[in-house]
């Protein structure tokens, strides 16, 4: 299909705001003499709170208000961002109050003030008096779940949040059938998203006595929601602001701050109250990525196909559930696409501790599972003297599967493609030809690793996008949708798709980037890479009515059939004749003003997407290990990606740039560190925490596949959190190809990587 | 009609808002250290500009820029806040520069500065250079049509700006039959509108290198296009944002200092710049309303039947266009309405002068003409010895009775019950058989004065007007208008609206009181007293298309019939059975998260009216009038109003005690002066400009008689500007009856009033 504005590089539409600073955030927005709320936290892991005393706080002039879990509703509530469901069996885990009644991690908010500044709140802080009543501190998954543990929270026996897995085939008859069976073990470490932009908010109440929320979040309409919970008030009473945010990737898909912030507003009368979180509160007091355990087994035919499939998985899910639940059971989903086995059974267990919350990040549990089995994958290929490309193209999907669960079917597929050109990217053969026999201290090695994802979240939640498009009378069009750019460019590709439809330039679209839930049409938000996916569908349908609205219009004006007009390069066009009937501004112009006719052309649409693409790719490494320090530095590294049709190459690069820069940190250095009797979270601060710094991260190579799935609107699929899959177990392959050491556990710093082989014996 | 909250006085939505200060206006929202935009204003009446140097105003520290004409945009543009029209011929006349090139009243803006503060900004200005070459000023209307008279604006010979009148039957025939013919003298002054927040914008360059500017202003999206158009840019190019407002009363219906401030912030790179007028600015420099001269005859019957009018009308629009043109003419449209005699011929002429800009102003042109005839009327009944009610119910329009140039109906009149109603508050007959024959100093004296009124422009502009509303999951719903609330209550109203159609409360309908032209429907803003009459067929529209909505997705999702549904009490119920099928809240819930089904509910809807209503009203008045000192004090007065079904009693008769009030200030005291040779306005400010103070206003008394038009939602009619219409004839003619001395010319305060009297003899 040949497209004008699909397909091309066009700047971000953000990108003049944002490198002039013109683009506002939260705190810009906060008026300056704004009442601060700061929050006191646990010293200790567990333990139950047996009284607060907040009089000396109070007595403190200019404190404005002191909160505790004494003086906020007692209603517990659930902060994942997921879309809600009418099936209270399927909702999430509302086990959280704004300020706790027994503290279930280090760091754990057990009291909050208000106050007119910065140091009278923090001074104000350290006058309250709380007694504490020390429990077992239970830190590991394993510890959770032994008999008679300590429980974390009351109502959760053996501390296990969730158990949801699912089986597919007979899984024994499976494996009685394989003729080679292998086990494995893998973990993943506890990982910090690490947003430019901390956790803010501010909250006021308005005229209307409503609750207003500034706030810095990728999904407005849920944080309404959950707020509203929270209070135990009508949702409507709450309206949530979304300005430009600072990066998020899923730990803004989560409620953290908002709803003790408009408890804070409450208690002083409605002025505005803001929290602000520190980098340190912020990895402290947010969400991380689960550190999960895997447990696996393969069953695979003499012609290397994969019979059968158990993983058992244990998921860290820290002292709250968040998306705790849903992560383990989704990656697990999500990782079944990829090669469908004949018989595949997932017993995950997603446990309790006390330790900071694990909720959703980029990747959404496939991070763990893929580097588990990717990394499972060339052990096999080793044993069985096959390369790794090998073993994957002999299992990976054909075209046309249908996942026997969530019948999402693979209607486009270029994961060959993907894995043919890394490997020409890379020169895989060569370089695995002059990497044999390597003696000396460093050494190098190829590793390469798969993954598939969603584009969405059906059929597992209801995916509502909305989008509201207004004519201008000069023929530009306002575009406003309920998705929210958090930095991953949907703004942009959404004005690609309406300038698309309607023939006009990507200048004459003018999006509106705050999302407002008075104001903005209803869309769940930035999360499970669905915004280009599922809220372009509602772009674009939106674009579409309005096309159609203006060929009718001149139908009705003009008395011809619809049938013979074309919109055409900014004019209504008889279709026969080619000739104009009428441009597009001067068309604009009677829609606003022709005596008789005049009706503003808008579309107010809203899409019910019942589909779900499956995205791929994969990820080919070169490595340099060296033994002697236990670095390993990556030399070449490409990701290769089918995310259908490509909206904006230059954007969908800095995405894919993006995701393996994270994906070398998983793999390389980054670890959330705790003390393993205390669960104190020992470098929760940028300096302590191994983020790859621009000196740390090679050159990272793009290559896409655009294939054109039938589903997506101009044939896209997911692309947001893919790239951040495959480059962990695609490191660690290669590792294990330089040194012939399987590495099965991340990070593979150099300390690991010293120590595993010195009990390896390589040095 | 049996209503549950039309017709209710539930409080103004923006009530708490307003009294707590938490409602924001312009100025509340300008950041701290924004640049501040003065302007320097001509010491001439009408003087040509030789040169401007603005050398040492540049080289000023802390002055951004300077602009005069010769680097802003030469492009002459239009201010009247009207719809746009297609028809080049009736546009309105495009006379300004943003600042000009020739003097043409004392204190017309030829320079601004933009500075760091007000300070700099005032320096600034006192270092400008201009040189003048002084020009003969024109001062009178008479002045103005002289032969040889100096040209204010060189394309416009006579310096009259318009004529446009006209004629209905053979004026020369009825006369000809006429028994008696009246003729008679009548003038109105300048007065201002005096709303409490003076003109304010700031404008900025925002990220998408459009420009923003946040305004107190009636009319956004007009405000976007003359500014796009004094720009010469695309109008997309332009956002407008209406914050709350301190009221308009018709001076925000016009485009005054937005666009020289778009042209501030583009002369500095976008940075944010701020007008603030002051009081004194504002009196001087935005609009009055006109001063019009009447000559009237009028030809009567021996039964008192009016057969003929003549009326000559000399209209003094200052040294702009602005409404000038449409005003003189309006008031003459608008008057017909009333007594719909055999023949009538209106001959307007509307010429410039060297004075400040008239406007728009409460009322459009008919305070004016209806102080004239209404004044000539009772003079004529005394002649005839009619009683002034007698005369006006001879004549008074019939239901039914068609206009036929506007083809406007009369399909609802209660004039004939407002005046019996105004009669028995007054307790006319006492009262009058009581005043026969006074002789002391004070004397006292009732007078009375109807109006007719439209409800709109139509056919005169396209009347259109533009709703959304959207469903929250708790069944409570967000509405956005493209209308403004400047104070008269339109929010509120809208709101009963949409609560009566769903019959959920008031509480639960959520207004966006600030329009953005990018967020908000198209609507082109608070004029003509056409909200709740024109925006209100919109709102009702929206929320009659929810409602039919909501129906529709039960039928579809629960397979009933929707002629089997219906919404009552907050439930879907079954017609015939009664019985409950869903509540609205829990429908709510499943336009949003039925998995099958789920399609949030919204109305985006544009209504575009062809439809205009008349109302009707009366004024009753109580005077005592004291001889010595030419005081007239009000002793009673009574305003009745046929604006068709009320929507909100408390706001309708707080609309109408407003709108007498001024309406007594127009009567009494209130009155621009200026230097009658110079020009130079004597009295803008609230120390020398007489605007009753609450000492000054009695007690004012409120009727409505509740007619239900079939064109207006809910039956309602305007109300809006009728209430200032006839207070001041009604004083007059109170004066008349007390003292039977006939004045011509407005206002009766004591110098005149003791003038008068000494010319007439009775002191």
């Amino acid at each position: 299909m040949e497209y004008s504005v699909i397909g091309k590089s066009v700047p971000r539409v953000d990108a003049v705001a944002k490198v002039t600073g013109k683009a506002k955030y939260t705190d810009d927005l906060a008026e300056r003499n704004i009442l601060i709320g700061k929050l006191l936290r646990s010293p200790y892991a567990h333990a139950n709170i047996k009284s607060v005393d907040i009089s000396k706080a109070k007595a403190l002039p200019g404190v404005e208000a002191v909160l505790t879990y004494q003086n906020t509703p007692n209603i517990k509530f659930a902060t994942a961002g997921h879309a809600y469901t009418l099936d209270p069996n399927r909702r999430d885990k509302a086990d959280r109050l704004m300020l706790t009644d027994k503290a279930r991690f280090v760091g754990d908010a057990v009291a909050a003030v208000v106050a007119q500044d910065e140091l009278i709140a923090a001074k104000a802080l350290s006058l309250i008096d709380v007694e504490y009543e020390v429990l077992d501190a239970v830190i590991t998954p394993e510890a959770a779940l032994q008999e008679g543990a300590a429980l974390i929270h009351e109502d959760c026996p053996h501390n296990t949040l969730s158990t949801f897995g699912y089986q597919i085939g007979d899984v024994d008859e499976a494996f009685s059938h394989s003729d080679y069976i292998f086990e494995g073990d893998y973990q993943t470490s506890i990982v910090q998203h690490c947003h430019l932009e901390n956790q803010t908010s501010y909250a006021y109440i308005d005229g209307e006595d409503r609750i207003v929320i500034v706030t810095s979040t990728q999904i407005p309409h849920i944080v309404r929601r959950i707020v509203a919970q929270a209070l135990g008030i009508p949702w409507g009473r709450v309206r949530v602001i979304k300005p430009y945010i600072g990066g998020g990737f899923g730990n803004k898909q989560d409620v953290t701050i908002e709803p003790l912030n408009a408890a804070m507003t409450l208690a002083v009368g409605g002025r505005p109250v803001k929290i602000e979180f520190s980098r340190e509160e912020t990895m402290l007091d947010t969400r991380t990525r689960h550190a999960i355990k895997y447990h696996l087994k393969t069953g695979i035919s003499k012609d290397g196909k994969i019979k059968a499939i158990y993983i058992s998985a244990l998921s860290n899910t820290g002292a709250y559930a968040s998306h705790g639940h849903s992560i383990a059971s989704s990656g697990g989903g999500k990782f079944r696409y990829l090669y469908s086995p004949e018989a595949i059974k997932y017993e995950p267990i997603t446990v309790y501790t006390n330790l900071p919350v694990a909720g959703a990040m980029r990747g959404y549990g496939s991070p763990q599972i893929f580097f588990a089995f990717e990394s499972h994958l060339d052990e096999i290929a080793k044993e069985l003297n096959l390369d790794p490309l090998e073993i994957r193209l002999k299992n990976l999907v054909q075209l046309g599967w249908s996942d026997p669960l969530s019948k999402n079917r693979v209607l486009s597929c270029g994961i060959r493609e993907c894995i043919a050109k890394g490997k020409e990217l890379i020169h895989w053969d060569e370089k695995k030809a002059k990497a044999q026999d390597q003696t000396g201290d460093k050494r190098r090695g190829l590793g390469m690793a798969c993954f598939s994802y969603q584009s969405g979240t059906y059929p597992v939640n209801v995916e509502l996008a909305g989008a509201r498009l207004s004519l201008n009378q000069d023929g530009s069009v306002q575009l406003q949708i309920g998705a929210t750019e958090i930095g991953q460019g949907s703004d942009t590709v959404f004005v690609q798709m309406v300038a698309e439809v309607l023939g006009i330039s990507v200048r004459d679209v003018h999006v509106i980037t705050t999302q407002d839930t008075d104001l903005t049409p209803f869309d769940p938000g930035a999360f499970a890479s669905r915004q280009t996916y599922v809220t372009g569908m509602a772009v674009k349908k939106a674009a579409e009515e309005v096309k159609e609205k203006l060929l009718n219009f001149v139908g009705e004006w003009m008395k011809i059939s619809v049938s013979e007009l074309q919109l055409k390069e900014q004019n209504i066009v008889n279709k026969k004749s080619g000739e104009i009937v009428i441009s597009l501004q001067d068309l604009a112009l009677q829609t606003f003003y022709n005596p008789e006719f005049a009706n503003p052309i808008t579309s107010d649409t809203s899409n019910n997407a019942f589909v779900n693409a499956m995205s791929f790719g994969v990820t080919f490494a070169e490595v340099e290990v060296d033994l002697k320090t236990g670095q390993v530095e990556v030399l070449e590294i490409y990701n290769v990606h089918d995310s259908g049709k490509i909206i904006n190459p230059l954007l969908a690069e800095g995405q894919v740039q993006g995701g393996v820069s994270m994906g070398i940190g998983y793999a390389l250095s980054e670890q959330i560190l705790y003390d393993k009797t205390t669960g104190k979270v020992l470098n929760n601060n940028l300096l302590d925490y191994k983020l790859p710094t621009f000196m740390d991260t090679p050159e990272i190579g793009v290559g896409f596949i655009e294939t054109e799935d039938p589903t997506g609107p101009f044939g896209v699929k997911s692309l947001g959190e893919p790239p951040v899959i495959s480059p962990a177990p695609a490191i660690r392959n290669a590792v294990f190809a330089a040194t012939g050491v399987a590495f099965n556990q991340l990070p593979l710093n150099p300390q690991r990587v010293f120590e595993t082989f010195k009990v390896n014996g390589l040095i």
